[in-house]
């Protein structure tokens, strides 16, 4: 099978044009096929202060009245996809910015209302994903980049970036050989948090284990982690954890970060 | 050849819910290859208004200075684009919004400063049309929606979307037997500019030159004439003027407004 990256860049990346600038490079100079995925929360609040539009939370989701769906529409759909889009053409990057309503990408559901209601957020899996169109994309040369907004009857939905980034590389590994690539603010998964040289760069699901036994890692990467082992489980063949300015290396054999695998 | 409608709605259309809709479903229900394009410089006026940016026209073309291109890149490629994708999918459409950046499918070049400096405005021609990639997705079934952006140099660039539309069928006019329409406020073009009924059907070169020579014209049909002319001109079979709600109709044989032809 042909070798498929899928790469996600967090926040901290967008909201940094030199360090964003650099990372579109190494991403333009990677020549296997590949995705990008993207947020924009943090540009997405800022504008929503200016147009007097509230960004609320709850658990570490943004609850998504009509009023913000209109606002992430346009900041993640509109400013940052296209201005990525652009800077990646002029890298000589055949880049075309979609969200999961476009070609009917990934199909969503709207996340039913129980405790807490979220508005107009979207709740995706693998089935969702359109294989079909995906792979013809990629087979055409064209990188898709993703907005984390997806769709369902006829309305966007705000969809977290991480979850598209899984979901994508689920439904794409029966057709590619996928690398999902999680592009964070650390090297990779640490052994002892205060230590950035210790990074754990190759774990087994084995491995996880025992250290999760032993209560050996930190409690911010479990989800990631979690996460990352359900992509695994489901048929991606690895999943990477890493820097942003590692990511040619993370996209080689010489990996920096942590490589996760069966 | 096979068919291809290249249509093109206006503001006064993406204004009103109601008329929208009606538009989308009788778009989706168009059974040949077509593409869609839009505006939406009102919507964006009324948020620049929230957002303090001040909306400057010369010649009834827009000023694009770097606040109002970020303001036109959320609207046009965000906002708009997305909810009229997220629409049509639900009409059972396959829409894809785009810009001209994504997949590199209409270069531009920045508007040299003479008189004027119109700021991030996009000039094209069909030579900057990425027909093989356009075909390809038209061929996959794909219906291209876009938005009047377009690129150069990694930047984006605000373009008038008449032009897209007119680019495009010449671009596309050696692949497919194309129907260029123009969706506005009227009928038609009218014999009389004070009767609504007076619609002139049929509109050859000959006809028109006959037309101008008599000055039987309102003027504010001749740019749009002479716009239709070109794309006929440049090998695009046919150009339609005509009312949106008249959509059906005018993609048949029994058009409503006025067909123009070689």
């Amino acid at each position: 099978m042909e070798k498929l990256f899928v790469i996600k860049i967090g926040g901290n990346v967008l909201d940094n044009p030199a360090a964003l600038s650099s990372f579109l490079n190494d991403f333009a100079s990677i020549r296997e096929r590949k995705i990008l995925i993207h947020g924009g929360g943090k540009i997405a609040s800022r504008l929503g202060d200016q147009l007097g539009i509230e960004s609320k939370y709850i658990n570490g989701r943004r609850i998504t009245d009509a009023a913000t769906l209109d606002l992430v529409t346009m900041v993640y759909g509109g400013l940052v996809n296209k201005q990525i889009v652009a800077t990646l053409q002029n890298m000589n990057c055949n880049a075309l910015g979609v969200t999961g309503a476009d070609g009917n990408l990934i199909k969503a559901s709207k996340r039913p209302v129980k405790d807490i209601d979220y508005g107009f957020a979207g709740d995706i899996n693998p089935q969702g994903v359109n294989r079909e169109l995906l792979s013809s994309m990629l087979n055409l040369g064209v990188v898709p980049v993703f907005a984390p907004l997806t769709h369902a009857d006829g309305k966007m939905l705000n969809t977290n970036a991480d979850t598209i980034a899984s979901v994508l590389s689920i439904g794409l590994s029966r057709h590619f050989d996928v690398r999902l690539i999680f592009c964070f603010e650390k090297k990779g998964v640490l052994k002892d948090i205060n230590d950035p040289g210790s990074v754990i760069h190759h774990l087994t699901k084995k491995a996880y284990q025992d250290l999760s036994a032993n209560h050996a890692l930190a409690d911010g990467i479990l989800p990631k982690l979690e996460n990352a082992f359900a992509a695994i489980d489901a048929g991606v063949k690895e999943v990477l954890i890493g820097e942003a300015r590692d990511l040619l290396k993370n996209t080689g054999l010489n990996t920096q970060g942590t490589l996760i695998t069966e």
